[in-house]
């Protein structure tokens, strides 16, 4: 893909400025990429207010050679350490003042580089990244949007193909293999959960078996050219149980009336809002014990939260999963989630899978 | 898998006392695992003296219950944020020191903590935990040999497979997916490098095509159960150019040679030494620009390191690999990796794929 890195370098470098910050040390293996277009691991961008460094090892000198975008200079650091090759280049650079990413810099690694600094300065500063990270480029859009509907076709096949019989460990396997076909690779492993085990919010696929009456809940997703997207549907066997449709049209009901709040301006936490209420209005509040959604884009976890505590403003061109869920323990789970777009007047979805009541039934 | 978990508990606890710590926070999901048996994410386990305590969220609550070992306690966070749910446990448990995982909890994380406490302090003790878990037990070993037998398994069905024509990047998924239909999944993304390209040592598939005639280099490691493998084959198709048997016979003299030196009371840059002054011999030591091996476990990077500056003591029942490699930018690279087990009187591979300069040759 052929992203504009001088652009986000420079737009990166005007927040520095306002930071007072002479230089970016960036460890986050997703950011690397953003900005440098380096995909190797292990390796650090420093990014100053002229130029932009790859400290990476010797096995990764040739990609960076042919990865790195213009602007963007590779520095093997043979045998020295990360933090020496770093404090060196602190030093050449007459940095006094840097920003780190304090969430992804672990402990030790911070503490092996202030060690090696000769009174220069490392502020935390995650935000200056994970910050316009959040706001997609069209060229991003497109990406995620051709993950989500090759997924929804994923998720479609998988659905004419699975029978009762077949374990949750079984056809997640064979979900996450049919990534790999398309071309691409499951953003997370997938999470297949029949009947009472779908009242897990994160079921960890078991040896249980697809029954022929019952729910069956599917959560997965998938990457291609390193963006990712983020869908769940829960289907049922045999006919739809009355407790069923009431919590099914409850979920559902949430979803849309979160999805349908969604616009530029408004809070995070309000759109989470309007998905608890309804919940809670129908007394199912205290089986939504989550967040109702996350960021996804190179990560497929990432910034905004959208929960109760949320302080983001939503902006045109972020992307995030509406997944309100109710799990009773003993019964079973409904969970319903989307990757959403948020445009100029509201919202698109970009997983475009069928959700009507309807639509989930399985024919077996 | 039933592990002995008390025990495990039980080893760490004479750690602690021997470190004067009340408690050690683990954050590592794959040491939360080994401890106390929970797999999900996002958790942590304090363990005190008599008792361990696992805090979860809302979505990992049941599973909590049904997985963790006797002897650990699920303590569901509700709405409080991590950092005040273990500061609470802190103080309710009386702790004043307790170490935490340095080389995982992120500074932030670290930070975040330390706000919370009342002048109780955290010591960085990852090696407490990772010393330990360097020596497998018998039920480790099986599983480890497992992942590799049927590795290598994948890697006869897939030689069997590819032709001439089909891109690296195509290869490479349908390795992936074979990991998914055996039952496993693939422990990190397998590398196939065909041509000049496997000079990269961590070669990123693209869409060039493997040729006729040349190099194919296959990285590939399988996971099931929790444990990894991991195995690198080169082979060449269309005869035996010159300059390939000859790299090739040094890269497999370096790793027979390094293996045959491993045994219990060696040290790993020893073993490391072994392979590199016999490529150096034969003046192919610069282009061998990485660390000899790295243990393999719940982790596929773990300790020990084997490398020039590693500090470790081999001791029976270490697990790791021996990858010698020779890199030649513009002509290729091989590298032949084993994983193998330290045992009373040398080593054994558990990955038994063959390698003889013979066995290397692609017959299309």
């Amino acid at each position: 893909m052929d992203f504009d890195r001088a652009a986000r370098l420079a737009k990166v470098r005007l927040r520095m400025a306002s930071a007072s910050l002479d230089a970016l040390l960036i460890s986050e293996r997703e950011n690397v990429y953003y900005f440098s277009g380096f995909t190797g691991g292990e390796s650090l961008l420093l990014v100053t207010g002229e130029r932009a460094f790859l400290v990476t090892d010797f096995r990764y000198r040739q990609q960076a050679e042919e990865e790195l975008a213009a602007g963007c200079e590779p520095r093997p650091r043979s045998s020295a350490s990360a933090a020496a090759a770093v404090a060196a280049l602190v030093r050449a650079e007459k940095i006094r003042r840097f920003g780190f990413e304090e969430e992804n810099l672990s402990r030790a690694a911070h503490g092996r580089l202030e060690a090696k600094l000769s009174g220069e300065k490392m502020i935390a500063a995650g935000i200056l990244i994970s910050g316009p990270r959040m706001v997609k480029e069209p060229g991003e859009i497109d990406l995620i949007r051709s993950a989500g509907e090759r997924t929804v076709r994923i998720l479609s096949r998988f659905r004419e193909a699975i029978r009762p019989g077949i374990t949750e460990d079984a056809s997640a396997r064979r979900l996450a293999a049919a990534f790999y076909r398309a071309g691409g690779e499951p953003a997370f492993d997938p999470i297949v959960a029949a009947g009472s085990h779908s009242s897990h919010p994160h079921a960890v696929p078991s040896a249980r078996r697809l029954e022929r009456k019952g729910i069956c809940l599917l959560d997965l997703g998938g990457r291609w050219n390193y963006y990712n997207c983020d869908l769940t549907r829960t289907l049922v066997g045999g006919g739809y149980p009355r407790r069923f449709k009431t919590v099914y049209r409850a979920v559902l009901s949430a979803q849309r009336r979160a999805i349908r709040a969604v616009r530029p301006g408004r809070r995070a936490s309000e759109i989470d809002s309007r998905a608890r209420d309804y919940l809670d209005e129908r007394g199912l509040g205290e089986y939504f014990g989550h967040g109702l959604g996350h960021g996804v884009g190179l990560s497929v976890h990432e910034r905004p939260a959208l929960n109760r505590r949320s302080e983001e403003i939503l902006q045109v061109g972020m992307v995030f999963t509406v997944e309100p869920g109710v799990y009773i323990p003993g019964w079973g789970g409904v969970r319903i989630e989307d990757t959403v777009l948020v445009t100029e007047d509201g919202c698109r979805a970009l997983t475009p899978a069928p959700k009507s009541l309807e639509s989930c039934r399985l024919e077996w």
